[in-house]
């Protein structure tokens, strides 16, 4: 898992342009993090909804790949419940619900540093046959 | 609109960040663009699905807040049906389909150079009872 | 709670006429079932996404209504991970994830008597002034 | 074509259960047609969410299911816009907007008689590799 949570923090080039870490990927789960700075805001001036979706997606890909399986995004939803500030610090924990052999779903729930849910995520994966190149 | 497409293109620093351009705003309707780089790709080196999201979202943000009415993201729903490159161009041309005192709905398409259809997404926004400070 | 349940049971014609139950109705929360029958099968014979959308439905209409104010449906969203056959039981479990003046969000989780998964829902609704009229 | 449409309109129980016509199906496309009734109305006395999304999802699935693959809705996406009400006759027209080997992409628009938008559909279907029985 170590190997597969490495590939996806080194690869994955916009997680590193905004700054996200991913923290753990299980068998079907992931962790990872952000902190709302100024690059990540709206024309409101508070987290932007692709800042928080990005999270929510990264969270979501090491999940459904962590089976060693390349999987990729077909279909996600998300509702925006809360809207996050500078300086908030943003986890998105992910959860698969459902595998199938060409299948996954996932859930993920970004939730800020008081644990006041900031937005639900749910996915759903199209597995490939190849292996993914950890 | 010039006003409403200045506001966005200057003030939602995410957009900056990754490079987008706000084209176009008309009522009810923008259309910005990218070119896919280096910092977009995912892990498996496409495009992220992460900065085609961020890509609509915006178009999406300018359409729904072009009537000059403080509108934000509640709920947003994006199909990905075509796996964008490196060096790839990609438009989102967003377009509201309902607009209520309180909801509207905008649909938008992400396509690449050749026009085909990357991402299909739609976005539901709550209108706030405020003016956008533009 | 049960005045509320009574009315969703009673005046929901639409439940009435596919044979779904209202089972329980807490502070944001529902429980509706039904049995797949002849009547809710679709062309290749499996349980209708339409039937099992409708007794999704069904529990989030109850349990964004719950507190006594009038809740309707904005937007959702389903995935269909496992296709219901006749005879089987489903089991529509309604719970509310955040609740605002004006929008609720509420995650439907349907199972058959199994407990295996068969959609994974979630539902938005605008909450209005008035009453439900119980 | 004729023949596709026949088999929907026949085989599909729920449509029957519910009143819906198959008016058309093309390739990649459909048109479904449905007169809201008492049986149709939720607690609040309006066209049920749960009946608009049958008819949109009975057009999807022929309009999927129209090249003789057997196709499967896995994913499906609704925002609701105008709450119909009893004896408006609403129409649902599917149309595929992406086509692959094994998912296909169905936008399905649903308007009352009057042409206004009552809600907007997406479908997401994953394609078997066996024919369609018809």
């Amino acid at each position: 898992m170590e190997k597969i949570r490495k590939f996806f923090q080194d690869k994955d080039l916009l997680a590193r342009t905004l700054g996200f870490e991913l923290l753990e990927v299980g068998e079907g789960t992931a962790k990872a993090r952000m902190t709302v700075g100024q690059m990540h805001l709206n024309a409101a001036s508070s987290g932007h909804g692709g800042a928080t979706f990005s999270l929510a997606d990264f969270a979501f890909a090491a999940a459904v790949n962590s089976h060693g399986r390349l999987a990729v995004a077909i279909q996600t939803s998300i509702s925006f419940v809360k809207a996050p500030l500078e300086g908030d610090v943003l986890t998105a924990e992910a959860r698969e619900i459902a595998l199938h052999p060409k299948i996954a779903v996932c859930d993920v729930a970004v939730r800020d540093q008081a644990g006041d849910l900031v937005a639900s995520f749910q996915g759903m994966a199209y597995r490939k046959s190849r292996e993914l190149p950890v």
